[in-house]
Formats: structure tokens, C-alpha cells, sequence
């Protein structure tokens, strides 16, 4: 089973981080950590958290690494969803998510961003997954704690262990996937602008598809024979 | 459709009601009551309310009727439930609630207690239903306004489409991706036995990822170009 972490970038607000860390522990996760601008939990966090203390005391700070080289898969949140493909924002729900953690191992990171902006295009972009909370066009903005608390909701109840026994890729081979892919869409002469949105859907194809290491070593080893290929015969 | 009305039994914390209204909206739900002892919103509830304000200040306090002669279903919470079936904590999941609800016309009364010691049993008796959120043994107890938040996204996932919205991709589609795929591994000299390992990894991937029509056309669009590229290169 996947080790299911919590990463608040930039969290403001004291109580909200104290009820993240109460609502973790009511479904039974653990590992809670901030990325970005220091965030030191303070008596009002430790308040709003009442039985969850342990869960905020042992919160620790992520460094300036980017999140895919410390975690296996990498999942972002917004309350502002597209379903254009090639969107950053093209998500899924906590539900879908469930389902597809389900044959995960390694270690898996739910990002939450900033109360009032959540996270920009280029930190989603930056994720294997999105995901979205279907919620009301009115007023679709959860407040952070509680948009948290349905998400583990979700995950807590879906603890099948599905099709377990399959290695699924780790953040590094998927990275070098993704290189391969521009290599040949580069050997192709696609244009910058044209090569990152492929990339894009190409990114949320494999990361909704919760690719194994040997599915990913396939098609890199595809790209990459093509794209030789490609780059041999122009040297003739 | 039932007409969903939640109702706060004697809450304490401003903030906590606050949270309630925004979660109500966040699902499209509006109508909130008091039950017992009067509470009056305050400026702190209307600050956890954000936006959702409108919910807040249309919030009226039942008199002393009993719920039974207000509402057509009356559903109280609670986090100490029991599986005995004769006890008044017998209860059922908010995803089974959300179920029973759907063939359910008229007032719908969701029940939620005091946030220190919740609904007594005889208020729980007094319910048609009881209604429990699964948690962690070790810490069942959920904030208020996450317990409400929890439910009403289970009640409007029940009502809404979800986050589809996206065409899937045909299986025509699907199968004229493959056959890109195909045309490409065979320019590059594939063998046969390995070209069906390779297309079935990848009938895999774009099946677990359920992929859009938009992004089946995208691939298949990468692995032509390519295919032509070495095609071209060779005739030279």
C-alpha cells in the first residue's frame, strides 16, 4: 500500500493546519509536511487540532527539492478544474483518485496549496495527477481543512488493496519518460508551445494511468528508438 | 428530490458554524436551522462563512416542535455508533445514505449535535435515521463542519454528474491509436512477438487512464508524424 503524505504549500491560517492534522488523524494518516515559505504550527493550531497534536508535532518542513524527486507520485489539488486535456488543471475526483491509489506503492504526496490563491498552473503542472472536488459552480472554493478531510475521507475508505504486486514507476523514471518524449517530438520539430502542451496530456495520460516501471521503460525506449532513428537518417 | 435541510443542535463555536454555511454552499445546499438553546451568528461566523454569508444569515431557529412534525426524514449523526441493531447508534455510512435518499421526496432533516458530546441517545431516537462517518478507531471524533462538509459531499456526488464533462475516447479511436502505434514500431524494425508485447503495455496504459478522445488523437498524431518522418528519410 501507498504511504499517503499531506504537503501544505504555504498554508496562512493557524487553525485550518490544526484541523488538517485533526481530520488526518480521523482517517488514519499520519505524515504531514509544508513546502514553500516556512509555516511553524502555534498554540492555535495545536487547539484547533484537540486530539491530533501528534500529527502536527511531528510536521516537519520539505526543502527546496521539487516534490517529484522526494515522492513516487505527486498530486495536486485546485478548486478550479478544467476539462480541456490540455490544461493544467484537467483533474480528477477524490473518488476516481481512490480507485486509482489503490494498486499504488511507494510514496505518495497530496498537495493542498495556498488558502486564498490554492496552486498556481506551473506547481500543478509539476504533478503526476490533479484532482478536484466536485462541488457547486456558486461557490466551488472549499475551505482548506475541509477540502482535506473529503479526500481522506475518500482514501480511508477505499483501502482495498487492489492489484497490487506490479512496481509502479517511480517519480525518476517517469521524469525520464517524459524526456524522451520531447527528445523525439524535438526531432519532429514541433515548436516549444506545441511540445509542452503535448507533454502536458502526455503527463496526465501516464499519471490517471498510474504507469508501472516496465510500462514506462517501454514506451521511453520507444520514443527514444524513434527519435534516433529520426536523427540518424538526417545526418545521412 | 428531497429538499435538504441541515440542523445544528446547541452548536458553540462561531467559527464552527461559519465553516457549516460555507460547506452547505460549497454543495448547493442552503437551508440551515438551529435547534435548543438560541444561537445568533456573530461577525467570527460570518467570517468562517466567506462567501457563503447569504447561508449564514438565512439561518432561522426551530421552535420547540419536535423535529418529527417539521421534517418528512429526520437523520441524526453521530461519531459513537454501534453495529448492534437494536441500538439507537445502529447507523448507516453517509455513501448508504446518499443511496437511501435517492428515491426520497420531501423535507429532509440532517441532524448534527453539540460538538462536545453530540445528540444524546434519546435525540438519536427520536431520528428515523442515524447516520456515521467511518473513521479511525483510534480518533473518530470529527470537527463539526467536517462531518457536515463529509456528508453533503456524498449527497451532492449522489445528485450531480461528476467531473465528466470530457468525451471518452471510442473504441474506433482507441484502435486507430493502436494501429499508429503499430505502423511506428514496424518502421522501426520491430519483430512481430515484440510489437504485440509493446501494443498490448500500451492498450494497458491508455485503458487504465480511460483516455479522452482529445488525447487518443493527440498520440496517435505523435506516432504517425514519427512513422513519417523515418519513412520520408528512408526513401531518400
Amino acid at each position: 500500500m501507498a504511504e499517503l503524505c499531506i504537503v501544505l504549500v504555504e498554508p496562512k491560517h493557524q487553525c485550518n493546519v490544526g484541523f488538517v492534522a485533526r481530520a488526518m488523524k480521523n482517517f488514519g494518516f499520519q505524515r504531514l509536511y509544508f513546502s514553500g515559505k516556512a509555516f511553524t504550527p502555534g498554540s492555535e493550531a495545536y487547539a484547533c487540532a484537540a486530539h491530533a497534536r501528534d500529527v502536527l508535532a511531528g510536521a516537519a518542513h520539505l526543502g527546496s527539492r521539487p516534490l517529484s524527486q522526494l515522492f513516487d507520485l505527486v498530486v495536486g489539488s485546485t478548486s478550479k478544474h478544467k476539462t480541456r486535456e490540455s490544461s493544467p488543471r484537467n483533474a480528477v475526483s477524490p473518488r476516481e483518485l481512490a480507485t486509482l491509489l489503490s494498486g499504488v506503492e511507494g510514496r505518495v504526496a497530496l498537495v493542498f496549496g495556498r488558502e486564498d490563491r490554492g496552486l498556481s498552473d506551473s506547481e500543478l503542472d509539476a504533478c503526476d495527477l490533479v484532482l478536484s472536488i466536485p462541488a457547486s459552480e456558486g461557490y466551488p472554493t472549499l475551505n482548506l481543512s475541509h477540502a482535506v478531510a473529503i479526500v481522506l475521507y475518500e482514501l480511508a475508505l477505499s483501502n482495498a488493496p487492489g492489484l497490487a504486486g506490479v512496481r509502479k514507476a517511480s517519480g525518476r523514471e517517469k521524469e525520464a519518460l517524459l524526456q524522451r518524449l520531447g527528445q523525439l517530438l524535438e526531432s519532429l520539430g514541433y515548436p516549444n508551445y506545441k511540445k509542452k502542451v503535448v507533454e502536458r496530456i502526455f503527463k496526465r495520460v501516464i499519471g490517471r494511468a498510474v504507469i508501472s516501471g516496465r510500462e514506462a521503460h517501454t514506451l521511453a525506449g520507444i520514443f527514444k528508438e524513434a527519435k534516433d532513428e529520426i536523427e540518424r537518417r538526417r545526418q545521412r
